[in-house]
């Protein structure tokens, strides 16, 4: 495949890149040879213009054509081969295996949605009319559900194909009938392009308006303030850091017309082991906890970061093996040399901070590499150390040791929202375990028990969200059939005849 | 009953009403006896610490316990009996039919939560585990909702019950599992009092925790302000104008963690009438259009305030009959004399307007009561005068005569969201209808055909919002049995017993 270092702007490709930016090799850290374009002011005018010509069309196309639409761009995502798979690689140091399971899943999202559209998309919600009811009849009402309009989506760094170009947010907002104008993260503008030509080709195929889709390149952040502060963009989805989450948010919020925002921002999600559970298994609980942490190198949006329990005689067991554990990992690649410095830098800090103890590292590694890392501290640590709330992007943990129940109470209290958390526990725990249920619940979109956080099921009972700041909108989640939700909103018809309604809500 | 004046603050009656504020009698423009005491910033302080305390023991309550308790807040109201009528005329000047319609419509709506309740609530969403299944096993996962933590509500001017205390927003909230802190509308303290002291019976009688349910009184804006940007507070209900619901807005955006504001601003609810309607009765949907505008005097959030069509041989018959129908209207009471003046200066500023003319005026009254009035322009008129993409709150409409088609199109496109728009046409309009309907449709939460916007059915596929600023979030609907979704959010469950499940959730 040939990169062309342009954006794609409603079908076609502008830009001169010969000045432009390039990304970075994640392992050996020396610059890619393709260059890429910043998009103009006016391309991006250009890209919301068009998705917008392009929204009533879309929107008005077949729930059964949208769906031949999205399996068609899963179909030229495999067709481009190897050549995806090895730019992937490149742009973000992830493994083939890694890249090529993500590539079946970013599949299977827009496989989910075309099935979610075959298979009715929504039940309609009726109420009869009643021309007899007193003191007034009643009208018939019927309940469906629109598209919200143009969609800005900012790719992630950590998901270059399921949370990228054709990753979910763009899957569920095309599915909902919304056009789409894609930020592509700049870690990774050559797998982005090679996934925007396969949509390209798709939008051919299927004959769609090529205002749907418009790929926009660049590391200038005037960019993505001209996408969010746009009039025309209904609705933005974005996966990444809590920073640059709420630079976005701030400029949203500077809009005449307030729109959804759904960031997610980021997560510690917290690791309940109980007392029953520590008995059982304390060294082979503490080498799974290591094991998920590991998982892409601490850069999974679900790593467990926070491991909490009540001391008592295993803990000592449990910390000797994660220990251990940690002790024994190889430094990997980070998807990015600045991802990597940023991790380095808040492992360092952590070491600085009086009351929190470093109990293991991993081994080290070339100096854009991640070193994993252990801490261990106490309840009035945490609670007075703001630096221990928030998420270290990386194979980092930190070990809450407390004295008892109450405490543990306490230190969920002190959270912020996240994504998950795990309660692992036996039966001997269930008392507590549901007194610690009922509490996290409220601080977590997924909560697990026995199970490590790290994989998330793309299912129809999926939630991957959570209070702030897991996600700027609670109510929603970015995988899953509900996915579409955020994309969508309800109308009421009122007295309709079937000639005016649309097809799912006729009689 | 006696009125205290004072906060109601989790079951306590707080504060010193000697110096307070008073209503005043809408018809008379009289200051009311009762006086009122501003809430102090110790009091809403208490009033949201003591919200948060009990939600975590509310949100547990059974549904059926919930259920019950929502009944019991209607029977509570209904046993306040006539005076709750008497003092709500006073302060508002509705006329009693309409304020005894109203309550029943709020007891109404608390059963309809309560019903949903009963019936079960929501659908959980199952997808079972599977051992075997490659490359990984799947875990058994179940959708269910929460309720989000403390609601504050701002209570409407023009429904003292239905949008108030005990309105839709406090319905719903409580029906979700969320404490509720209320800050009742200065205009009809009286009349909130008296509904406080029903929800607080409830309370006793169903043996809840007091901190369920706070009244907050006041005319100083620094106490929406308080209640807006508290951090335990989780959600915002809000029915109210544009500029006070945009200052709200702008305190919650400025909190750290972003919540859901559902705020009901404005809409002129936009009426097209087709060439094939005004053949066969333009004087018959004239005068409907004029009785419905006077409904409340116009003072509905459903009125029909601009009104549309194509002009031809029969829009000289409907423009008279309009014109005598408004010009028989008799002035009428406003909710407020504020409310009133703010009516009649708009009325009088679109009388300076170029290109705008003064069809017809209803009788005059007194200075504080309104003056129904029409208006007539163009399309270019009104695409280059702002002031006529507001809503004029009262009895006040505005035809906009249209050449062609295409001109009702582009009118279309410059229209602002609303809360409702109808179509009044016959079966000759089909094709046209069409085109208008799907245009419009991506402009309202309700499209109705051949039926006036006044009047809202409280049931399962009722929409009340719609795009901004008919709606700060058109996803969400403040009326039927959706909204209590608005206080709810999504937690999936991963691998979780029986035991720590909820009731709804288990296998």
């Amino acid at each position: 495949m040939t990169i062309t270092g342009k954006n794609l702007i409603a079908g076609e490709w502008s830009g001169e890149s010969e000045n432009g930016f390039s990304a970075i090799d994640a392992k050996t850290n020396e610059v890619l040879k393709e260059t890429f374009a910043d998009a103009t002011t006016e391309e991006i005018e250009r890209a919301v213009v068009r998705a917008n010509q392009a929204f009533i069309s879309y929107s008005q196309l077949s729930a059964i054509k949208r769906a031949t639409f999205l399996r068609t761009i899963g179909e030229q995502i495999i067709a481009l081969g190897d050549d995806l798979v090895t730019m992937a690689c490149a742009e973000t140091g992830l493994p083939e295996m890694r890249i090529q399971g993500e590539r079946g899943r970013t599949v299977g999202q827009l496989g989910l949605f075309a099935n979610l559209l075959e298979n009715g998309e929504y039940q309609g919600v009726f109420d009869q009319a009643d021309e007899n009811r007193q003191p007034l009849p009643k009208p018939d009402t019927r309940l469906g559900y629109l598209p919200l309009g143009v969609v800005g989506v900012f790719a992630a760094s950590n998901f270059p194909l399921a949370f990228s170009t054709a990753g979910g947010d763009t899957a569920s907002a095309l599915a909902a009938g919304c056009p789409v104008v894609m930020k592509a993260h700049a870690a990774h503008p050559g797998t982005a392009e090679l996934v925007a030509q396969a949509i390209s080709k798709a939008i051919e195929l299927c004959d769609i308006d090529a205002g749907v889709f418009s790929l926009i390149q660049g590391k200038n952040y005037a960019i993505s303030s001209q996408i969010v502060t746009h009039p025309l963009v209904k609705a933005v989805g974005f996966t990444g850091s809590e920073r640059v989450g709420m630079i976005l948010q701030k400029q949203i919020n500077e809009r005449a017309e307030p729109i959804p925002f759904y960031g997610e921002l980021g997560s510690v999600n917290p690791q309940f082991i109980m007392a029953g559970k520590l008995t059982e298994d304390a060294s082979g609980i503490a080498q799974n906890l290591v094991a998920s942490l590991m998982m892409g190198q601490g850069q999974f949006c679900t790593s467990p970061g926070v491991w909490a329990y009540v001391e008592d005689e295993n803990t000592a067991e449990f910390e000797s093996s994660a220990t251990e554990a940690i002790s024994q990992t190889q430094a990997g690649v980070m998807l990015t040399p600045a991802i990597a410095a940023t991790y380095t830098s808040a492992v360092e800090h952590w070491q600085t901070l009086s009351g929190v103890e470093l109990l293991a590292q991993g081994q080290s590694g070339v100096e854009h590499f991640g070193r994993a890392a252990l801490f261990a501290t106490d309840l009035s640590t945490f609670k007075t150390t703001p630096a221990l709330h928030e998420e270290v992007f990386g194979s980092c943990a930190l070990i809450v040791r407390l004295k008892n129940l109450a405490e543990m109470c306490e230190f969920i209290s002190l959270l912020k929202g996240n994504l998950t958390a795990s309660i692992h526990a036996t039966d001997s725990d269930l008392d507590n375990s549901r007194s610690i249920a009922t509490l996290i619940a409220h601080k977590v979109g997924r909560l697990i028990y026995n199970q490590m956080p790290t994989g998330v099921e793309v299912c129809a009972s999926m939630n991957h969200g959570g209070p702030f700041p897991a996600s700027t909108d609670l109510r929603t989640t970015s995988v899953g059939s509900e996915a579409i939700k955020r994309f969508q909103r309800p109308i009421c018809y009122q007295n309709m005849p079937n000639e005016l309604l649309p097809k799912l809500l006729c009689s």
